[in-house]
Order: C-alpha cells, then structure tokens, then sequence
C-alpha cells in the first residue's frame, strides 16, 4: 500500500482560510498529530470537490487551514446507483451504509417495510446515517458520498426511484423466491446507466410489497438458492455491479 | 417468504434413533417449542446429507428424534471456492465465516500475514470458526459447511491451495494496486471450475506476500479505485460470482 496524504470532510470547501472544528480537528491533531506546516487533502462530498491544504495553526479545539484551488474530486463512482434497504434490526443499517459507500452506492433509500423491526425512525437516525456515509467515503478514498433519502415505507420508495428503463437503468428486487438469476439482467445494464436495488429486511419481503416492486418496473432476481442476511446482500450485489464494470470507478475513466 | 421446517445440524447422521443435546437441544425444545410429534431436518454438514425426523422425546437438556433415511443435500454450491483471508483485528473473521458461509465458499483458509495484528492464534479459535460456519449454514440452508482450514501464513497458504489452472480453476489475489479488474479474470474461469480468492488483512498485502501469490499462480485483480475493509472485500468478491453463474446453486443445477 502505498501511504497516502490524510484526507478530510469538510462542508462549503473554497479557496483560502478554512477551520476544523470537533471530531475531525480531534482526529486531525490528537490521533495523527499533525501540526502547523503539514499537509493534508480537505473534500467536500456535497459539492464533490476536494482541495490539498496546510495546516497553519493547531488550537485547543479547532485547526486552522488554508486550501488550494478546489478541484473536481479524482475518485467517484462513475455509475448512478440506488440501494432500497429495509431497515433492520439494531445497527443493520450502520453497517449497511458503510458497506455501500465503500462499494459505490450513490444514493441510500432507508425503507420501511410491512415487516419492519424497528419503527419509527427518528429524524435522527438518517442524521446519523449521514455521518457513517461521510466518514466511510473518507476511509475508502471517495471524494463524493451516497446522499441518504429520509426512511419511508417501501412502495412509495419503489415508486420514486424506479429507474428509467428506456435510459437502460434497471431496477431489480432481491427476492429468494425468484428464479430469475441477477447475472442475467445486469447483462441487460447499460453502460452507465442506473442501477436500483432493492433489498428486504429480515424475514423478506411481504407479498404485497413485491406487488408494489414489479407494478414500479422491478425486476425480482435472485442471488442464488441460499437465503442470505438482509446485510449481507447489500455488499453482495454492489460487489457484482463492481466486478462487472470493465475498469476501475475512477471519473471519467 | 415460505415457512420452512427448522433445520438443525447433527454430527454422524444415519438412519433411527437420534439424540440432540447442548445449544441444539435448547434451540429446538426453548426457543421453537418442538415437541413430541413435531417434524423438523436435520443436516451433517461433513457428510453433506440430510433427513426428515421426528421428535420422540423432549427431556431436560436433550431431544431423542427419530430420523428417516439420509439423502444427499439438496442444497449446497455446485463449485468449490476457497477464501484464503487475513485474519483482521477482534472479531472480523467470525463476520467473515459467517459471511462467506452464505455466499457459497467451499474452504476458508484463515491466513496470517507480515502485517497481521491478531496473532498468535490458539487451536481454540479455529473451533470457534468451525462452529460459526455450521450456524450459518443452517441459516442460509446450506446442506454442507465450508472446511475451515487451520491458521497458517500466507506464503504457505498460496502454494498449498493454488487452483489448478490447467483444469479452468482461477487463483485471484485481492490488491487495489492492480489495475487488473476482477470481472475480466472472472471471464476466463471455467464452468464448474475451482475459485481461489485471496483477501489481505487490515492495510492490505507485503510486498513479499504479493510476490509469493504470483509465484504460486495467483493474478493480482482489483474491485475497483477504492478502498475497502477487509471485512468487505470478502462478500463483494464472493457476491460476484455468485452473480457470474448462470442459475441457482442447487445441486446438479
């Protein structure tokens, strides 16, 4: 692994004077101990820009930078790609968000379902959500994050985010019942064009809801014959998306 | 999603009388409430066979079950697949097992690296692999259970568990540094044929560890630009090919 220069979020990255403040001055100053004259690389995922900047001074509780000339951020998804995720148990959906940030989701659709667990959902929630997104395009070199929908129930989701299929975009629900097997229809994906999956949680979907899905223009595919985790089949269809891209994400690659 | 008879796993199945006792004793009398009367599977993961049954009996701390003859397994991966995976920090390999176990690996090859963190490893921990891979086989549904190799370096790990590319079978080390993508390597894997994944632990391979996998016949491919957990690397590469084959993973698919 070749190191590389520490990387930070910030918000409203431009030109000039910038100041850290909370955990990331923490982070910056205390765990790697960096201090004035270090560089390091400062992105904002909202505007997708990143900037290399100086540390000028370390304060008690903030850190003063000054940034170069933003710039279009290098590495970034290429494909547009929309993860429905029915809200799961516990910290599921933590650990959800990281994985599909890391695995190039570009929008997280936090769903309720028929069956769901653990309602309701607080405002907070998708806050925190948000945090985890930020933090895990950090740690894997993104300079963008997936934006995170607010929680709403699974048919209204299906309805606005089915992707257009005439544009080639494909929407697909995961669905162990279905014989249809996914391999197929990402053949079907066209180049850059959308992909939207939709994942159950714990127990699946209720029929209804798959009604809803293939109403939407879902496809129910399956990833085989073994019933998997609803967290598990997260990182599993992002990976094959990945595996079946021709190169890396890099923009404009 | 269809209601399933509760399967659990049993060591030595054969035809007649059958006891159940420990944890699984209490899974099916405490927690599901079986009976006398009450049918349920039971599965031998080592000997990939499974059978109707029926309780007998419920006692204090065991079941007596009376078995029908054993079949083969009706579900289980139709290709081997071996996951040779540094073992990271805590509890990431349970995650990993557990993980891998859903997505169809056939052998897991916990591997210490130059770099690892967790070391040494006591026999203990192995058993403890062993035991996590049989739960989330009957989980997911799985008739068999992937062998959990003892812990052992990397370099050994390579040569001794090398696909034979002659017969189709592809070795895949896991290195962001490549630019070779994994879907392309995938392409050239034959049907049928042995899938070897090699997944570094926490900061990615040496050096020296990328020199000996190429040595043993390993191609050094990558997911794509960014960085990924340990942890995640192991359900995107397994959800691919998953994904890659054409049906299901039923037996004689």
């Amino acid at each position: 692994m070749i190191p590389k220069r520490l990387r930070v979020p910030v918000e409203d990255l431009r030109f000039g004077a910038l100041k850290l403040t909370g955990d990331t001055a923490r982070y910056v100053a205390r765990v790697h101990r960096l201090s004035a004259g270090d560089r390091l690389v400062v992105f904002d995922p909202a505007a997708v820009v990143e900037a290399d900047a100086e540390i000028v001074r370390v304060g008690r509780d903030e850190v003063d930078l000054r940034a170069e000339a933003p710039r279009p951020a290098t590495t970034r998804p290429r494909r547009g790609v929309t993860l429905i995720q029915g809200i799961g148990k516990g910290d599921k959906m933590d650990a959800v968000v990281r994985d599909a940030t890391e695995l190039g989701a570009t929008r997280i659709v936090p769903a309720l379902a028929e069956r769901s667990v653990a309602r309701p959902i607080g405002a907070g929630r998708a806050d925190r959500w948000r945090r985890i997104a930020v933090e895990a395009a950090r740690q894997c070199g993104r300079g963008d994050a997936p934006l995170i929908e607010p929680p709403m129930p699974f048919g209204e989701a299906f309805c606005r985010f089915a992707p257009a299929a005439a544009l080639g975009g494909a929407g697909l629900c995961l669905d162990p019942s279905s014989s249809a097997p996914i391999g197929r229809a990402f053949r079907r994906l066209g180049q850059d064009a959308e992909a939207v999956f939709a994942v159950g949680p714990e127990g699946g979907f209720a029929e209804v809801e798959l009604e809803q899905a293939v109403q939407a223009g879902f496809e129910r595919v399956t990833l085989g014959a073994l019933v998997l985790r609803t967290e598990t089949v997260c990182a599993a269809v992002l990976g094959a998306l990945l595996a079946l891209e021709h190169d890396a994400t890099r923009a404009g690659a």
